[in-house]
């Protein structure tokens, strides 16, 4: 159902006119502290889903929360209408907040303030990924509706509340759900721009794989006077074990690891090169300034299409105040592979764990418990949507939308592809600076309202 | 003033008569919560320091608890006689207590069970290391002084309340009451037996160096999809440092560590050589079976004779339930180094430092906390004091009391020394499998009930 150009330009008037009751709607969706990884705000993440169900159908959507084994998922229908059919997802689950002493004001309230170049910045666990950018889309659809009384595409929402959280409960709903989230092309809006100017679609994405091990020693604490040097130590272990996981070059050690990596063809190359990302800038603004990764390839390359290794967590022994000689009897690490081009998670997860096992030592065991596993994806970069979408994308923003790398994993999108046969198009206008998955997290107003000009545009384009 | 048989026998057997008062008052001593690392416990560690001086002035000590810039030690003076006088330590501080989900019963509740072989338990936080100790000291003198109406020998005690937390105010408080703990001989109860029917004088002592290090990467939290490979992870970095610590051979890899190590002399590995220790079974008792220090090293001298470095804690990232994806800003990791004879605990602490800092990234950051630093002590195996202390360890036990080695480290014993001028015997009836910092610690009762009677037998020694 096409929509003019008055009517476009009226619903983009209609969303900055009601900037601010859309901020308020975003408020009300950080304070539910949806954090889906901690069984204790399992009745939070509940929350967060019925409060969508309410809103969405407030806008005449179809919608409702349905039960996984894990948190729901909301799945909201749009009026059937003339054209064609998206599915569009984000999720509405966040991570945890810790350390909180960090934060500068409470994670789940949302407070404005001013960056460093006068932008005005949403403060709040979840307002950049993925709260604020999930309402973009909804905030988009209500001044659709708002001014031309419906909806100018048929639209399907698919939000999760799992995704910080593995999300195994998604691939299995998206199969049961098949026939209903059948549709011409998917949209996730997960992802950020290339800088605050530029709006980027993601065409590449690594993939995941993330395992918990954990190294039994003695079968109790020990006092390390009496024991220490002949009692095997797992924090030395343990140690031991992730020093093995890089060579001296940058490069991760596991055997086989880079047996299906490849490099990026001359056209990706040629068009990242044209960004003019600058590798320096990008490590210094976080307090660093050399490469960690493999030596001789670029920041751009280490982070889009080169796989890591990375320990997200690990503990072992007396961690409190004051000091404590004990050599503990366990000792664990959290550890995330990041995949890329075709690179297998199954394959990766077995020799990682063979390269683990064969540096235990005899007297010592050791266990996995496996957290999620996703392939890498690529994106085609032809196609009419994509096409469509980059206009709209440069419609409003005054500058062409690149097209990007990232690092991250969005498994979904490879879900899409495998489940329902959906290419997608990652649109997102989160920042590099967020601060997503760390305290002080913001969104910027700019991303907020944009990101919604953006959505009402893109909607309008695949009208036509 | 020298007691006769028939005092000694009737001190020996008050003892055995009270032993439940006796075990009454170690349970009162066990209830208060003295973990001194730990300022949430400081006000339970004046607690047990005013129950002590309470229950010494009641014995007819003149005591008092002395204030100090941490927690206060207890000086008490018994009533002036002919004779000797003794300087006796203990400490009234204990371990931290977790992980709290570990312990079969509360930590602080005195709990008596049945070993494997019969013989009786006393469980708690404490109950060997060390107020179960302290006490039998203790309940030697009151039975001595209920008996023949005074002490035999000039004895005063001090008890300290950080020996668990660094100890660092000690030293100072011996120096600043010097003249008052002018003594002949100094007798420590804080070590073990060899075995639970050979009493033990324990004559070299591992001293430590404890450091805290913390390497900060980025300046905040990062999302390892959007960072990972480019941005520093602080775990790998500490990991790739605490594996640097040891060579494959078991050796320690710090520089210098082994210059002023020495081999034990031919009569002190003779005596060892006799005590028949099964260093396999010492590791079975744990679940464990290879040695892991110095190759070629036997079990013995890993943990009483040769130096060793342990990592006692270490964390950074997400340690939570679930799985969260950071580069965590930083990592930190508690280690302990045990020294053994003539190594200087600065010149380790520096040459760990060093070590160090030399594998610290360009980019990265790195701070050291001091936790204690102590020499190694070996004290004279000759004198009279020694020679009384063994027949009248011999008498109690029917069996000749062994001279060995001990792998945990007692500062104090150096500090006596270096500050007092006095040798020290170390005496104590501990056993290896006390459970001392872990979870279940226990003391068993023979420990305890032999324990006052062989000090009432070692103080009837010396007033001879």
């Amino acid at each position: 159902m096409p929509i003019s150009t008055a009517q476009l330009d009226a619903a983009l008037a209609h969303a900055d006119a009601h900037i601010g009751d859309s901020l308020e709607r975003l408020r009300a969706l950080i304070a539910i502290k949806s954090i889906s990884t901690d069984p204790a705000y399992a009745a939070e993440c509940r929350r967060a889903a019925d409060w969508l169900v309410a809103d969405l159908k407030s806008e005449g959507f179809e919608a409702s929360a349905r039960p996984t084994p894990g948190h729901p998922v909301v799945v909201a229908h749009g009026p059937k209408v003339a054209g064609p059919k998206v599915v569009f997802y984000a999720h509405y689950d966040v991570q945890p907040v810790d350390p909180l002493s960090l934060w500068n004001t409470d994670p789940f309230t949302l407070t404005e303030q001013t960056g460093a170049n006068g932008e005005v910045q949403l403060v709040g666990r979840g307002t950049s990924d993925d709260k604020g950018q999930l309402l973009t889309f909804v905030e988009a659809c209500r001044a659709l509706k708002a001014t031309t009384g419906s909806l100018p595409i048929n639209i399907t929402l698919c939000l999760e509340g799992e995704e910080e959280s593995g999300g195994k409960n998604l691939p299995p709903f998206l199969a049961s759900a098949k026939d209903e989230l059948d549709a011409d092309v998917a949209l996730i809006c997960d992802t950020d721009m290339l800088d605050a100017e530029t709006p980027s679609i993601t065409t590449m994405l690594r993939g995941l794989v993330g395992e918990e091990v954990i190294i039994t020693a003695a079968d109790k604490d020990l006092h390390s006077g009496m024991y220490g040097n002949a009692a095997r130590n797992p924090n030395q272990v343990l140690a031991d074990i992730i020093a093995s996981l890089r060579n001296p070059d940058g490069s991760v050690a596991v055997e086989g690891f880079y047996d299906d990596v490849k490099e990026v063809d001359a056209t990706t190359a040629d068009s990242w090169a044209k960004l003019g990302f600058d590798g320096a800038a990008f490590l210094k603004d976080v307090g660093l300034s050399i490469p960690a990764g493999e030596q001789g390839r670029s920041v751009l390359e280490q982070t889009w299409s080169r796989p890591t290794c990375e320990i997200n967590g690990m503990i072992g022994g007396y961690t409190g105040d004051g000091f404590k000689t004990v050599i503990p009897s366990k000792a664990s690490a959290k550890i995330s592979f990041r995949l890329v081009a075709d690179m297998d998670p199954v394959k990766i997860r077995a020799a990682f764990r063979a390269h683990v096992r064969a540096r235990v030592p005899a007297d010592c065991s050791v266990e996995f418990h496996e957290h999620g596993g996703s392939p890498a994806i690529a994106v085609p970069t032809t196609g009419k949507y994509l096409q469509q979408a980059r206009q709209a994308l440069a419609d409003e923003w005054g500058r062409e939308a690149a097209l990007r790398g990232s690092g991250g994993s969005i498994p979904v999108a490879g879900d899409f592809k495998r489940i329902l046969g959906l290419d997608t198009l990652l649109i997102g206008y989160a920042l590099a600076d967020d601060r997503i998955h760390s305290p002080n997290e913001k969104y910027n107003l700019t991303s907020y309202q944009r990101g919604i000009r953006s959505w009402i545009r893109v909607l309008a384009a695949f009208a036509q």
